[in-house]
């Protein structure tokens, strides 16, 4: 049986409540991790980082951990705290992001930064990366530590090399994918691989495992990138155009950059290199992506690696598990928020 | 032979550039290990670190390092990464302290964030924070993993309780103890007692040089505090009154409002309090410190604890490198700069 035709067909069917039930109570056994290590006798600590955690946070990455780790057969528990510790790694760089846009918003509510402010948020983002830190040492695996180590040092590099083009509005298609997989598909990738080293897999195992993590990691940020000129802010949980707001050169765009006449290579230039927006630029922006097509065709590129994650799945036995990866990588492009 | 008198005598004649020289080509291997590290193909990354690395870094703490794992017996290579680990946590906290504290200067230079801006020190930060964790993966030893994971957590949790009591004119001296030792002691604790793990020494030779890191850090932060409000900026090669202008709270302050009278009261409520400052405010604030000898009171207090520190060696066995531990010791409190 091939995993693929069987995961794409349940995808339509599926939700990601669905998903989750398969390992709810591992789930929940995860959120009391996190809540356990949020502790401080800072007060501010917990406070701010469940502002962050419970603020429609998915827990679609330790999802990730949890259902690689039964897929390559684990049994015990120490899937449990990893999959705490990805999701302390991912409410981190979150944290950490938000202070480097200077985002006013998350997933609908007000920043962390906007309410504690800039300091708060670096800082409480370094508890929450030392507590990672922690917990990933107290599971005392050495090639745990090595995947997540090195996972950690390419989630950063893809940060600074994001930063350093922002604005650049001739960003190719390779540069950005470069950054998305350095930036998001990484973690995705640790997060699946870290089940294989729970049961000592052999390396076939690990690199399907990785390969799905990437390839789903990427589907899920190319449809938000495309959901964010398409979608409505209740549907997606923030505000549509944020990327544009604040500058992020995202796919749609960048196709559309390819593809421009003069007028539109203007107005990308103006809008996106040097930051001048004026009121009317996102609903234009809108209009030349619409004309382009090149929302479809980010979709299009969401649907492939969404196809490739769950082909990548054909190393593991079939179960249950498995054809929930399957599940949420078809939810990685299909979802409408 | 007891470590503390002799360590006392030769403080006074030695210098740092003598304590180095003993360990010069072990420093230099260092520095090789922290500039490899610090390679990337985003060109931001060293060019920024190596601002802050070169930048007058007097590398104290590997030297604590190297110094440490010698005075425990250690005969290998191990320490010389570990050094570099313990160099780039420092940075990293550096680099995001300066933009916790919006700082435009450090050491005389301007500060990184100055240049860069937050952003680019935020996440250069997080860079060198996850270059520490593979280095020290690398290194491969779960105690030592162990050391530098908890070190790691109590130091973001004294930054977060400095951030939340900023401005608290009341901060009690024990108050402000406990800051210091979460936020600059215990990275000297670890670093010293790094040695002590790389030769698997007894628990009391652990505890001697946890207990010596813990003295000598807080010797050196005292100090610090001292200088900001006695030395001349081109001495201490940062602008003298840097703590005050920012709104710090540190000793020589704290001390002198527990013995204030009323109009001193509403000074410091203002200047630190509520960071309403005019010019000529600190000159007004060395004035009154000046009369209440907090300053010296604060040295005294280092002096303290460079002696607990150079007691806290006898646990070791006679050798250069302890000696030198020693003299390091009395360099933190009797320092100029």
């Amino acid at each position: 049986m091939n995993a693929a035709s069987g995961g794409e067909r349940r995808a339509d069917q599926s939700s990601l409540a669905a998903v989750k039930a398969l390992v709810a109570e591992d789930l929940a056994r995860v959120d009391r991790t996190i809540n356990a290590n949020l502790a401080s006798s800072v007060a501010l600590i917990p406070e701010l980082a469940r502002h962050v955690t419970d603020a429609g946070g998915k827990r679609i990455r330790p999802l990730v951990t949890l259902l690689g780790a039964r897929a390559a057969g684990y049994q015990g528990n120490r899937h449990i705290g990893l999959a705490a510790v990805i999701e302390f790694i991912h409410t981190a760089t979150l944290l950490h992001d938000d202070v480097v846009d200077n985002s006013l918003e998350r997933r609908g509510l007000k920043s962390a930064n906007a309410i504690w402010g800039n300091a708060a948020s670096v800082l409480v983002g370094d508890f929450l990366f030392s507590q990672a830190f922690r917990l990933m040492v107290a599971d005392g695996s050495l090639p745990v530590l090595r995947l997540l180590s090195n996972a950690a040092a390419v989630i950063v590099q893809g940060e600074v090399l994001q930063l350093v083009t922002t604005g650049k509005t001739t960003t190719t298609e390779d540069e950005y994918l470069e950054v998305v997989r350095a930036k998001t598909a990484q973690l995705f990738a640790a997060a699946a691989a870290v089940g294989g080293h729970l049961v000592e897999c052999g390396p076939d195992v690990l690199a399907g495992l990785d390969r799905y993590g990437d390839q789903v990691g990427t589907a899920f940020q190319l449809t938000d990138d495309a959901l964010d000129y398409l979608g409505e802010s209740h549907e997606t949980g923030k505000p549509t155009g944020g990327d544009f707001r604040e500058g992020r050169l995202t796919l749609p765009v960048i196709i559309a950059y390819a593809q421009a006449d003069q007028r539109e290579r203007d107005f990308w230039d103006r809008t996106l290199g040097k930051g001048q927006q004026a009121p009317g630029d996102f609903a234009e922006a809108c209009r030349i992506i619409r004309c382009r097509g090149t929302v479809a065709l980010t979709q299009e590129r969401a649907v492939v690696c969404s196809d490739n994650a769950i082909a990548a799945l054909d190393v593991l036995p079939p179960s249950p598990s498995r054809d929930a990866l399957a599940d949420l990588a078809g939810l990685a492009c299909s979802r409408k928020q």
